[in-house]
């Protein structure tokens, strides 16, 4: 995920979260191309819990914060409890956005519906964004988006980007926009009939 | 299939060809809910080989021809040959429309472009639309999409249907034409650099 973010050319510095010092070891041994980021000279690799990290940070603040978490279960729990959205809506800037995975649609249609509700009175902006993963169950996921920013606009990218250039074999602007619009018992549970 | 088709107020009559008796009947037994569309009067249904009643009627067409074959192996290996898309444009009416079964893009992308490829010479146009089916491998699959229509913008829906009434729970607009937005390796290797 870092060395997507790192195609960006508008990102400037890049601070990555690792609990498990190993995965970073066996992503460099067996997955080198994944792990490329590690030379980038814009990241900064902290191996440690990355909650407390946001916690104990001080005066500093991230224009976007990733979760790239396991499911909620045991130690990720924390990762999708109110008090975790709070820290995140600190520690970002101005009109910061946060993306965090936030499950399936086929799994966890009640739990994701929670989450918008509880994000909806820390951020004035949020959705939930949809994506193929042929390698997880049920082949679909989605992100959490919350941005502080009252006129943000979540399905529409600021930027458009050089798809060419930044070698990007999935993201386009489309795929951006249509990954807001969901199945109509999603929409219908998640915004209610009104959107 | 059928049953949500005949919830399309424009179907007159539809004509359902399935092969195997045994399906309509357990249906029937088991999913009571999915067969209901049997009792309906628009339904004519045909129990046999679709492509030979194809080949045998006679002074008829269609507006939609829609075909839900299982994979390209063994007896659905000719639901994907040229012979059979040359069929079903000869059994079109003027502006009509097919929709086939075509495969999953982290598969099958090969064999997509080339199906693509083949209709491009039968059909004035031709494009793939992408949903999640979260019960087949990878959770997703595609509808190679085709018109003899040379004005036809498949990406956009003719009708906007009254979801509400309908009780349509995964169909919308923009589910529709989000259908056709696809990953960008996708997009390369179907459409090329261009569009």
């Amino acid at each position: 995920m870092a060395r997507e973010c790192l195609k960006h050319p508008l990102v400037e510095k890049l601070v990555q979260c690792e609990i498990d010092e190993r995965v970073v070891e066996l992503s460099k041994k067996y997955f080198p191309s994944m792990a490329s980021s590690y030379q980038n000279e814009k990241l900064e690799l902290i191996v440690g819990d990355g909650y407390k990290y946001l916690t104990e940070l001080e005066d500093e603040s991230f224009d976007v914060i990733i979760t790239d978490s396991s499911d909620p279960k045991g130690p990720a729990v924390c990762l999708f409890e109110k008090e975790y959205y709070q820290l995140l809506e600190k520690k970002l800037s101005k009109n910061g956005i946060i993306c965090c995975q936030a499950e399936s649609i086929w799994f966890d249609l009640d739990f994701i519906a929670n989450l918008l509700n509880v994000n909806r009175k820390i951020f004035e902006k949020v959705a939930y964004a949809s994506t193929m993963t042929c390698t997880y169950p049920s082949g679909q996921i989605g992100f959490l988006i919350c941005s502080k920013d009252p006129e943000a606009q979540l399905d529409k990218p600021i930027h458009r980007l050089n798809e060419d250039k930044l070698g990007l074999r999935y993201y386009t602007y489309e795929v951006h926009r249509s990954a807001f619009v969901l199945p109509r018992f999603v929409q219908k549970k998640l915004y209610g009939e009104a959107k």
